[in-house]
């Protein structure tokens, strides 16, 4: 089983080519009396990519229940190969996140597949939020932040592994979220822990190649529920000034507290230097993982508005990583990735149409009324034919989902691939 | 001073009439191939109307300070004349609501004022949130529910009086939303404050006229912060169940819990026959009562998703009611409600572009990824032509702000009405 | 291995005995001071008793990772024993809940373990939240909602026959907690999937003996995190209605929105009849299923206050159920379950010791700082006497957890029990 | 009128002294068999103190209404007045924190009353949230991040007469919180505003004596409702480490999104060097301002175990400023502030009881349950004899609010002080 078949997409395009030059035609007719370029805001959307995690293409879970569907990728192999497909018939996911030790293969061997599927390798993730089977020293209590000093130095070098790992491949950065914390008040001493988190991070940048970068992400909650290290940006923040040049703070959008502005977040970060990037998904109760802009896409437009702002300042140092993390559990993980990162094209493409110098008037003057209709504007333009003819012009497909489907690639991968076990692990 | 000049609005439509016309055209063809006629759409949208608060022509503000504007209305008349701009304008608010005691005055005035600036007599509202001056018992701590057989009396009273009123006007409901609840565990009965509440409100319901509907509003907290009597949708379907055929349920869409599945809680209420209407506004913490559709638009869209579904289904007695509830801080309140009321909509147009049949497909095969685009889909559609042809053909302004901006209403009224004074109750 | 021998119990309670004879001797007359009555509170908590759940002795965990501990039990006879313990040392949890399929064993076999540790069978609990092995179909989409009747119809066996083990073990009552509900706008039609519900559990009420009782538990969200299809009390007390008589609602502490009032959720299901008991357990964010009491005593206290005040003004058919909902990740469970027992304890005794009288004086004048004054007062009180009294005075331990620690019970286990792989599922 | 008479509460006491003695002397034996001398507490006790706010002594309200009691103070000379009677009879509260313009006196007349009274001056507090009667400059939208120059300069200014004003009267701090924030995403650039609002405050540091301290306060949100200036404790520490060495973060209790873990957020502080003080008070939603431990209790105990923590540990320059910072909508304020004092002092007592050895043994071990309960065995004893004696020993009231009410002060003053109007400012 290979990729989709280019004469597939191309016969798929063909028949969908005339309504989209139509729509394609009427739009920029329309941003042209809006004094805004198709043609430039087309171009910014084809050069635009996203990242994929390696672990999105598989079926996620909860702690009650995983439902496997058919065709779950056995290694990570077959998950290159499906993100191939992804940035096949989207062109928008050139690269794939690893998650050492769940992705630890030679990495020449990972190298040539990803050259096979079209693929090259974005940040590195470590994990010491679950115990490798045969590891000397569990995480229940901690990782970097462990009580125990071989604990952490186990985490450290695990980190250090990582990094290794990345630099046969191409990676440029390694990001490590942390679920330590404690579970009760007077668990753990809240100053000694973030003491022992700070003093094994120094020793994993340590290791970092000079023309590397390290994200640290923050979340509120989970697994730990009653307080987490990095809690926040407040605490992330802190940590990468601590840890210094190299050092850059990852922002989830599922990991905050209720209400919160994130975009906000997001602009405080930039303005202080430290923005390092985003993990995309949407959410609406906790770190729930769901698919990038299916929730509340009005909030993931307004962090892009930040972005393209920043980028549009010309801040000094701005170079966001951009990386989808979501879980899966009842659509096809292909299907939803594929969606999401046009999602997240979405949303550029709409905060690239925002009148800035307009908007820059109105937030001098005080008007309120019109700068909120401002960014409302840009947000209800309907921008889909420009990621189409996005698509369309690098070969990818008009309507990846429809060709997905079309050609089967799930049910033939099914039939190499064997049934998942799915079930309970008895945890209510 | 009177309405805008209906020449003014006609010369800034030819102005913007070829560009709407393009527009209009553009989305018609899109349209069409996904088998739709823009003319049904726009056709319902033209006969969609909201009613506007009398309150909500006033600079609001907060416990901490309140920022008046030029031109505040003195009084009713004022706050008429400014609705019925909202109207002339937008062609999208046929009625006001009136608040009582704020807006008392001679009904026959009320009524030829009404008239005059071309609006209808929406819900009345009764106010036992405040002490009017001179008020024989004092609200401080409750109302239809305080512990004082004669404070009840009084709040009944004063609710069948507002009900008279509206017999005078041609209203045909009452809304009736209280504070009543306690700001300390201990300091009330949750049981039997809620016993006395019932009882108080199956008086009012005695005077009700056959034609009437009363409404009961729920509302997490604010301005009692420990609990509140009515205060989710739970407790507020118990009322409506206990006071009969006649009670319904109303939706404020900022009081509920944060993360709340307010789409949700209004399908139940329709299934129920007891959704009795809604408080359109929008929040990100609390009772904001923000401009409608300025924060989570998305969110907005799936109300009325569920609202379109139940009226295409003809369920039985399916008619609720549609207001604003806001509290402009920083805008002109006539520019907010304009925008709000063609927010609500652009919501409503969004969701009768929803393909139900495919979404029932989808539903039923558990397609959860399409099921999700379809939504989506519908409600990425720039409807803006639909909404701005809808105003065109009814002599309404094209775009309404603009035109009101150009009108100089503002500063005439502003050169009529004294200033208001603002300041700060000393309250933090 | 078998229960902590009688004589180490005895004896560890020798060496507490003076102390715990001059505290309570001052509490004594402390409480005496008050107008109350030691004795009386004492004999009250030593009656009382809280299920403890048969998944609660082994180690939970979370969709990142789980970390068994030493001794995890391997089937329900080991659950069984180290309930036993549990009761055995507090004397508080006489009864078992036990969940299917999880327990599935020969009742009699059931039955005999039980007698032989001490223990009863209290709420029987379905599940229908994920797969069994070898499961015809598929709860992926849901179970007693699914849109497949073939699903549902599976779903309602599994239910029935939840009741039929139940019944052989003397049980009275079948807890149902679904998790069906959507991860998307647009999955699922909010109305249809409650209504295929409803249906379903029609359907298990009428296998219900006259006897027994049906409990439905609400839940805001998780695992679905767009909807839930009893996603709050008020959809529960709507389904409570709708199964009749036998059927009530259950209130799990941790399923509600941030910041709800749950102690007036708990009135309200009192006043109308539909209080059907407790899930107890703790929470800071979501769901944490923490150890009671750790997190928010207060609120604990505030729902007995409630529970309290009902047995107190007689209400009719008042007689909620009573059990422990955790799930310990970090905790040996043993502990955490005897801990939690206490703390339920805890609060009933506090707030057996509210002067109702004064209190109702306080609402009645609405004087809010005595009335939360006469709260606060019984909560601060430090009962730790009475409990440990009440567990002396029976046999149990003064001290649960030193004994339990010294007893060796967590090593006996663990040399007999084989260790029990812990690990990530991959689900990030 | 006066203060309260000396006789009163000397007699009062008298009449409390026997059960006050037996209590204390049964909590000191149990306090000695756990090794805590309850002298060395009492003493500790005795020697805190909390500011209270003069604006704390009227009655508050919200944006519905006002419903202002008997004897409201006219002016800062009667606020002193009221101050001085919660200071007599609680012996808790030795100074007042003023608020300008509200209580903008000259400084002579205002030190001779607090010299009369009894009462020092803490932190001076600035208002730049509402416009005072001609005012040069609105605040409406904004006043030190506002986008005009001038009416930053008047913030500027008006902060620098606070300073100049607190020098007359011996402060040696002043506290900065702002309203400062958007209505509306688009409104205000996030990263401009910010940027003004530290340049605003760099200018008001240049005016601050050497040994004063300037504290500046975050707030989620209210009065502006999608983003605020001073977000949060991350945005609060990157303002003190721009300001420099005499700037410092205060922690307002209800200032923080739902669930947040505030203990949490006090540690990092402290470990950063930047804890200023605290506004103390309660809530269940949002700022609610509400009688400090009336909501919960435990939260306010965490708290003060991580001052407890920093003050044995000897953290260099940890010097806190406590102040209360309440709303009083339904209670006589002076009561609430007198409760809210010792409800500070009882969570002090209680973090002075935790087994600080213990406590850290059991973290360094991961003993969860252990260190959950060596803290919850702190917050469980009942030190209310700890602090009646405090008071006893001072002569101070044992039973405060008990000899307030006896005393007739309220009504003394209302004989003088004319009713106060209520009412509503039309805003909903």
């Amino acid at each position: 089983m290979s990729k989709i078949s280019t004469d597939m997409v191309g016969e798929a395009n063909s028949g969908r080519d005339k309504a989209l030059q139509a729509d394609y035609a009427a739009l920029g007719e329309h941003l042209d009396r809006r004094g805004i370029d198709i043609e430039k805001i087309t171009e910014k959307v084809a050069a635009y990519g996203v990242a994929v995690p390696s672990w999105g293409v598989g079926t996620g879970g909860t702690r009650f229940a995983r439902f496997p569907g058919p065709g779950e990728p056995r290694d990570i192999f077959d998950k290159l190969q499906d993100c191939g497909v992804i940035h096949q018939l989207t062109g928008a996911t050139p690269t794939v996140s690893l998650h050492i030790p769940w992705d630890k293969e030679d990495p020449k061997a990972l190298k040539a597949k990803g050259d096979e599927v079209g693929l090259g390798f974005d940040a590195m993730n470590s994990n010491t939020f679950s115990d490798a089977p045969g590891q000397a020293h569990s995480y229940k209590f901690g990782s970097l932040s462990h009580t125990d000093a071989a604990t952490r130095q186990q985490a450290i070098d695990h980190n250090i592994e990582c990094i290794e790992i990345g630099k046969a491949l191409g990676s440029k950065a390694l990001t490590v979220w942390v679920g330590d914390g404690s579970n009760f008040p007077g668990q753990a001493s809240f100053t000694a822990q973030f003491e022992r988190y700070l003093a094994s991070m120094k020793d994993v940048v340590k290791a970092l190649p000079s023309d590397w970068r390290i994200f640290t992400e923050h979340k509120m909650y989970e697994p730990a529920f009653y307080s987490t290290v990095v809690q926040d940006w407040g605490t992330n923040y802190m940590i990468a000034r601590e840890l210094g040049e190299q050092a850059f703070c990852l922002v989830d959008l599922g990991h905050h507290a209720p209400n919160v502005n994130i975009e906000m977040i997001v602009a405080r970060l930039i303005q202080f230097g430290k923005l390092g990037g985003f993990h995309f998904n949407d959410s609406k109760y906790g770190d729930d993982d769901l698919d990038t802009g299916s929730i509340d896409p009005y909030r993931l437009f307004l962090v892009f508005n930040e972005l393209v702002d920043a980028e549009q300042r010309g801040v000094k140092g701005f170079d966001p990583a951009h990386m989808l993390d979501q879980s899966h559990n009842v659509t096809d993980p292909i299907e939803s990735l594929m969606q999401s990162a046009m999602e997240v094209q979405r949303a550029y493409a709409q905060a690239l149409l925002v009148d800035r110098k307009a908007l820059a008037h109105h937030q001098q003057t005080n008007d309120a009324l019109m700068a909120s209709q401002t960014l409302k504007s840009a947000f209800r333009t309907d921008v889909e034919p420009i990621l189409a003819m996005a698509r369309r012009n690098k070969g990818a497909a008009i309507d990846p989902i429809g060709v997905y489907r079309r050609s089967g690639y799930r049910n033939a991968v099914a039939a190499i691939r064997p049934a998942s076990a799915g079930g309970s692990g008895g945890i209510v």
